[in-house]
């Protein structure tokens, strides 16, 4: 068998925390399903990394990452106050979040993030419906609204004019809706059809633009949209603009399955995806280069740094085991126990969740990072 | 006493149903108060009329309207299936909703779409602190990522790029936040400090950017709010990004005050927070030039024109009708009628809504657009 490595990246704020939770776990998997499985951890804390050599990390990082098979990482960046901004300027005087660099610079064009109700997980809506949520975002993670191109003339004057240029191409519109249809007629060959679906097919994507305020991508998005739509009549097509669709997301988010959205779009709804499955300690997420297996993928949770929490073992660790489960099940094709682990980790974090009483958000106690890990491992080796 | 005069613009979709309503209860409310106004009404369903004459409205449609005192409009616009835009091509060549083309061309630039949730309303979120929701976003409404600058390189083709350039300027950046500490500051003394309010100033404003991903119109308006925010020591300053924002306005509403975001930020938090309000049945919305009072303000329910439930008397009125109060509430400075007018009709559809007993989302019976019209009618002439 093929041994496999994994690179952990700590990373800043609560990163390393909640990593430290997830290499333990791993550590458990590792030896109880004798995984062919070795990991490294890079402590590049982004911050302190660029104050002492003024890179996000050493020059050959993103090459030492790339011979991995697989990164989890646990926060990049770190917002600080307002008049402190988390930026760096790279070699390349991109100046942005580091881990917007990383995902381009891995070429990781796709970012999938599952939003599925789990019992006992916070509630925050009202409607009972919303226990049926499952679905899939896939978000566009190279260019769009992210682009990084534009500027700021005559800066700092009354007569600046600042432009944020969007950059949207063909080929990177169309390898990403492929990607969402493809997906859709996988997960509903895992499923029957949903009750909450309106139509008879069992796969769905639904797609997000703002074409009637940002015409030029939107009708890039749209015709491709349709065009590729031909390709798969097995999937039922729905399409929303991004302000319904936010509503929608609180109005009726069980009746979504797969949905497919630009960089900032995806941003926006995964975010909310998150907190309709009980908030963004329990939101795992991918980056994927789906045409190029050479390239290792990035799970991470969708939480972000939180600065205001770091240090303070107030961090919830499971949507980085989570993040953990989704990497071993993406290498499961390498070997079974793989698959097992990722299936244990998964069912482990669900069970556990599942024993809480009180889903209502206000009365939820929040236990502490160790704590959390503690009570899982034990569950984990049973 | 002037003679006011308000121009109605049913327009598309839903429109000229909510509209109907709005002016019959205007008729009361001017017969009741004995209100120095007159109305007109302009029946100028944009799409109609684009298709036999080429353009929106008459060539001297804007300038007609700027001759009234405020516009009340129902809906403008309508998206239609995927594979039909909702898109003219104006005289000047701009191709995008009607909606936007006016606001631009009668010079709005300040949106403000306030969201309070009222007893009787919906219930979309679980968490009862959210009935103490009281927000008023302020949204930019002439340029950024709706400026609609850019274009498509080969398009349709698979080397296709498209490019949707954000304008942002200093001048609109620094109207808009001044705008929003003022407002901020206005509503602070009409009331105590809010419960749910961290710090001891009872005026709030937070900004909304995505700066670490957009850095350049990110840091023009975080320099500017920094720098306005000196000249307001007594109005307490926070920042979001807007993926987060969205999640907050989930987790935690009840802690916002005045929010200030660009056109697509402040398009997607409007929507949200009218669903957290109960649904784009009830929100209200002014566009305004703060600046230059000839302009006449435009006031509109969030909803836009729904073509789905169009002609079916599904419609909920309501957002119109509060529409219609905040503009009498606007015009009260011309007379005292006026104001008292806005109050009576605003008590009204409240009194109503708290009539409701179940105000959970699954429960909820839709009345009809008439029947709440005629409800409404009732009561107002009480
Ligand atoms: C840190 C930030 C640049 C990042 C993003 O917007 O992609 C984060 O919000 C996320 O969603 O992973
Ligand atoms: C119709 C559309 C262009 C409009 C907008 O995005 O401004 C609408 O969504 C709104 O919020 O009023």
């Amino acid at each position: 068998t093929k041994r496999l490595n994994i690179a952990l990246l700590p990373g800043d704020g609560i990163g390393p925390e909640v990593m430290a939770v997830a290499e333990h776990a791993l550590t458990l998997l590792i030896d109880r399903f004798q995984l062919p499985l070795t990991y490294t951890s890079f402590p590049w804390p982004s911050h302190a990394w660029h104050q002492q050599h003024g890179h996000m990390m050493p020059e050959d990082g993103v090459k030492q990452l790339r011979s991995f098979d697989a990164i989890i990482l646990g926060a990049l960046g770190d917002p600080g106050p307002l008049d402190a901004p988390d930026r760096f300027v790279l070699p390349d005087s991109i100046s942005l979040s580091p881990l917007l660099a990383l995902r381009k610079q891995l070429d990781l064009w796709a970012c999938e993030r599952p939003a599925r109700w789990q019992p006992g997980a916070p509630q925050y809506l009202s409607d009972p419906r919303a226990n049926d949520v499952d679905m899939l975002v896939i978000r566009e993670n190279s260019e769009g609204e992210y682009s990084n191109q534009g500027g700021r003339l005559r800066a700092g004057t009354p007569h600046e004019v600042a432009t944020q240029v969007e950059v949207f191409t063909a080929s990177a519109t169309e390898r990403l809706i492929r990607h969402a249809f493809e997906r859709a007629r996988q997960r509903a060959k895992q499923r029957p059809i949903p009750r909450h679906f309106k139509d008879e097919k069992s796969a769905q994507v639904c797609l997000i633009t703002k074409r009637n305020a940002q015409p030029f991508w939107g009708d890039l998005y749209t015709e491709t949209f349709l065009r590729l739509a031909r390709e798969y009549p097995d999937v039922d097509t729905h399409h929303e603009l991004v302000d319904a669709a936010c509503m929608k997301f609180v109005q009726c988010p069980w009746r979504f399955d797969v949905v497919v959205a630009s960089n900032l779009h995806g941003d926006i709804l995964t975010d909310l995806a998150a907190v309709l499955c009980g908030g963004p300690g329990l939101a795992p997420s991918a980056n994927l280069n789906p045409e190029d297996g050479s390239i290792p993928a990035l799970f991470e949770p969708v939480h972000g740094s939180a600065p205001d929490i770091a240090g303070k073992n107030l961090a919830d660790p499971r949507a980085t085991l989570l993040s953990l489960a989704m990497t071993l099940e993406w290498l499961a094709h390498h070997h079974p126990a793989l698959g097992n682990a990722a299936q244990h980790l998964h069912d482990t974090v669900n069970a556990d969740l599942a024993k809480e009483g009180d889903t209502s958000p206000q009365h939820r106690q929040e236990k502490g990072t160790l704590e959390t890990g503690q009570r899982l491992y034990a569950l984990l080796a049973q």
